[in-house]
């Protein structure tokens, strides 16, 4: 995989900060984004383990279901989606909906309270048509699979140093949405493997409990470093960094503020951020350096992608929709 | 701007050609396209023309109005758009429509007979206001600038041209939707200095005169020359391909043979493609390889992006739209 850009951003920042961004929305296949460098590794870890049937798990926004789905399809693999969703929720369709029904995809819809049970009806249903499961999670409770994911952006952190390089100087921060954790499990695998001074930034966009992000990132990295034969250094727990000022009223939820910033970035640089993710962190980074004391640094934000949820917003809005997706 | 990538399409020719896709649906400005780089030049002359605002000229569908404002927008020169719309045409919002209401351009209504009078009425209301009106296509017939477009794939023909040295061989062919012209005028331009063998094939998409089209391309090549202190060789006039039998019903109109060569792209090779541009110049591709006897031959399909026009495509497939966007 070609590496992708890394761009000076325009705009001042008030603290004479620079502020760059990794492009991975341009990466080149089903719209982009890091589920594309992930997908490629749950794909990996499947074929690796002699299953032929993909599991997938997700809401009807799922940026990493879309490319799965997309990536089974093109490769010829089965895949079956069990599609969470709360009660009560909003069910109209999203982007991603429209382009999952595109693929081959089978959907299971389930409850959020029922997902180790449809875990478990969809393994069954695939061995009795002779196929070999493998849900990307691991086993019914989304145990086992820790560290796969995490390699996604131990690679990528590769691409960050080259930039560097390149360029004679590092990064100070690299500042990134945090939602399951796998990217930023992936980036402080890599740093911690560079041995770097950066600082690795999640902002949480959902309503995930601080601590349990902060055990889910944890494992990623134990388990990375335990597929690699290694153990990570004791200073881990200090490299865990979340900020959990900016998830507003929890996922998918955001206000003006967010708004504001994605048109901002729109008319000011041509780049496209979606509410729920890429918007929502980018504001929360915005805010933490200003209130934060951080001047003069170098800034990296990575942008995980999301061309479908920026879409939904777009189309949505022109009919003033605030405050809920 | 730095070069975007070509890739091989996976799939099966019947007549063993090898098809490449050059992206530049992944430029990374304002959701990509071949207007990044057309927009650039038409930029680009406006300041040389010491012109301060900017007349562009296009359909809510447009995409050269979408990254011309965002462009504009960007860098804080004012912008008009002259939005044209056909008696009875649905005017419900596009994608584009939406992200051009995010500039700050102004937009001033036009039915189709009526644009010189209303490119006069912008240039007025420029004037009046104390700026300096530029008009991309130049004049209020829209006559004189028909040499600037093609600078921008006059001058992408060399990354094609360093794709192939990269590889020790050449295409034989390449295709392009061809709308206004622009994008084929340049990529002739490009053939023609560099006197190579290849074939600039394009696919009319659009219920233009063919007579009328290669008229436009024969202005805009010789524009380009005229340009450059140069006259173009006599063997322009075979230069100029165009296909006109992939148009079906016109602008816009498409039938389901286009919608399944866009799923089928989205599922083997996770590509975009819009029914108005890609996805119907691919499928005339397609077709014209598959009747035309052409064999072992690489074929180059330059991807010109409409981002916002597959979404406008993807979000109104769950409702069966056919036959009409």
């Amino acid at each position: 995989m070609a590496a992708t850009m890394i761009q000076k951003l325009s705009g001042n920042d008030e603290n004479g900060n620079q502020v760059y961004i990794k492009r991975d929305d341009l990466l080149p296949f089903s719209l982009g984004g890091n589920k594309v460098r992930i997908a490629e590794q749950f794909y990996a870890d499947m074929r690796k383990k002699g299953c032929d049937t993909m599991i997938i798990y997700g809401s009807r926004h799922s940026n990493l279901c879309r490319v799965l789905s997309d990536l089974c399809c093109s490769r010829g693999t089965p895949c079956l989606m069990i599609c969470s969703h709360e009660e009560h929720e909003d069910t109209s369709p999203t982007g991603n909906t429209h382009l999952i029904e595109w693929t081959n995809t089978e959907i299971l819809p389930c409850a959020k309270d029922e997902i180790a049970q449809t875990v478990d009806r969809a393994m069954a249903q695939v061995r009795a048509r002779g196929g070999t499961p493998y849900y990307i999670y691991g086993d019914r409770t989304g145990t086992g699979n820790e560290g796969v994911a995490a390699e996604a952006y131990a690679e990528a952190y590769g691409e960050i140093q080259e930039f560097e390089c390149a360029n004679g100087w590092e990064f100070d921060y690299i500042f990134c949405p945090s939602g399951t954790g796998a990217t930023q499990s992936g980036l402080i695998c890599g740093h911690l493997l560079a041995g770097d001074r950066k600082k690795i930034m999640g902002l949480l966009i959902s309503s995930r409990e601080t601590s349990r992000a902060r055990q889910v990132i944890r494992t990623g990295v134990r388990a990375y470093f335990a597929a690699h034969q290694a153990i990570p250094p004791d200073c881990l727990e200090d490299e865990i960094i979340l900020l959990d000022q900016y998830r507003q009223a929890g996922y998918g939820l955001y206000d003006e503020r967010v708004e504001t910033v994605i048109r901002e970035q729109y008319r000011s640089n041509g780049i496209p951020l979606d509410p729920i993710y890429t918007g929502k962190a980018f504001w929360g980074m915005t805010e933490y350096l200003r209130t934060s004391g951080i001047g003069h640094s170098r800034i990296l934000f990575l942008h995980t992608g999301g061309t479908p949820l920026f879409f939904d917003y777009v189309m949505s809005s022109g009919a003033g929709q605030q405050e809920n997706v």
